[in-house]
């Protein structure tokens, strides 16, 4: 069965950093499901008018499509419920909790940390797209929110109950990683992939997790193409 | 069977605010179970020597003794399954890290909003031990701590994966309270007892998650006694 995923590339199209689309990607290696990526930009709006949605990721299962990449991850949580990634009950309500930890405050101190260091990976056909949204929510240009001792200063705090929950288990969701990890890691894989900016401490348990999580099914997001790659 | 819970009291002995021992309180409520409370202050230790332990809340269910609030949550739904507070595997692993999240982000940003009215609320024979220990934690003293108004813009900012959480459910924990929702049920508290400083804002879905939990239980919380039954 064909599987396809719509996955955002910037100015090199081997350039993947979309934190949505690589929570999706981990959750498919995770479930041990192969899929074939199709480079995306912002701009492309036309190519996902099949799936009537605007943004990646978007996710082709045989005749499925889904989009979204938490209703994605619920998708492959129902549809191939081995190795869960949610789960069910109150494991389903407190991932919820988690990703909006990650969407609400996570997320904007990384923005901070890799503000220009993202307008630069962007294509350069989707950086007027970039701009103009990105400062539309911020209220303010790109270059007075890139701010990285800020961001990093920030990220200390907001990560402090993560780094508690690294000192007692190598992965967020316990012995083994699951839902949680893979949402925190897109986030981290976003800044990784376009940034040479440190955003963890060696030394940092966040630091220690991050390392292991490249490793994971066979170092799929170790061997990401990143900014590192192309100079 | 006898079931007694060591509670702090404040200078009044109605006057009970600990985070901890609210967390427990409304955690057997929830599994249906009555306890007694015993008052302790916070110099009493040699009151607690038979438990091995120098801090409450410590719960005497009949023969068992036990002592830390988390531990005494785990102890509650493995001795009395029906209604689970913190669940098992994922759901569980998942409800630690809220705790790491109530007690790392949330309750530090509380504690500027009511050091000093929490350090009139404890007994004058405890404000020596109460103000050494917590001017030591925070390496300035309770007055330069003190600070409403910054304790309720980073309290703010925090809460944001809340308020997101609870526009879904009138519960962080879904339809109905869990674990999660007693966490930080247990420091709002804390502050509601101590302080009219206000900590929420009317409309936020905070504020109205408040109010839902202080009715649970018979009212259990609303009919605490506070610092405003003092005057």
């Amino acid at each position: 069965m064909a599987r396809y995923l719509y996955d955002l590339c910037g100015r090199d199209e081997r350039l993947r950093f979309s934190p949505y689309c690589w929570r999706v990607r981990m959750a498919l290696a995770h479930k041990g499901l192969s899929v074939e990526t199709v480079p995306w930009r912002f701009t492309d709006k036309q190519a996902l008018a099949f799936a009537d949605y605007d943004k990646v990721p978007v996710l082709c299962d045989g005749e499925q499509v889904v989009t979204d990449s938490y209703d994605i991850l619920c998708y492959l949580d129902t549809t191939y419920p081995e190795a869960p990634l949610l789960g069910e009950g109150l494991a389903k309500q407190r991932v919820l909790f988690f990703k909006h930890f990650v969407e609400r405050s996570v997320t904007p101190s990384l923005f901070r940390i890799v503000a220009l260091d993202l307008f630069q990976a962007v294509h350069p056909d989707d950086r007027d797209y970039f701009r103009t949204t990105r400062e539309a929510r911020f209220g303010c240009t790109l270059e007075e929110f890139h701010d990285p001792e800020r961001g990093r200063a920030e990220l200390q705090k907001v990560l402090a109950p993560v780094r508690e929950q690294l000192r007692s288990a190598p992965f967020i969701d316990g012995d083994s990683p699951a839902g949680a990890d893979y949402l925190l890691f897109g986030s981290a894989m976003w800044v990784h992939c376009v940034s040479r900016e440190p955003w963890t401490t060696p030394g940092d348990p966040v630091d220690a997790w991050f390392e292991r999580m490249l490793d994971l099914h066979d170092g799929l997001a170790r061997n990401a193409f990143t900014i590192r790659d192309l100079d």
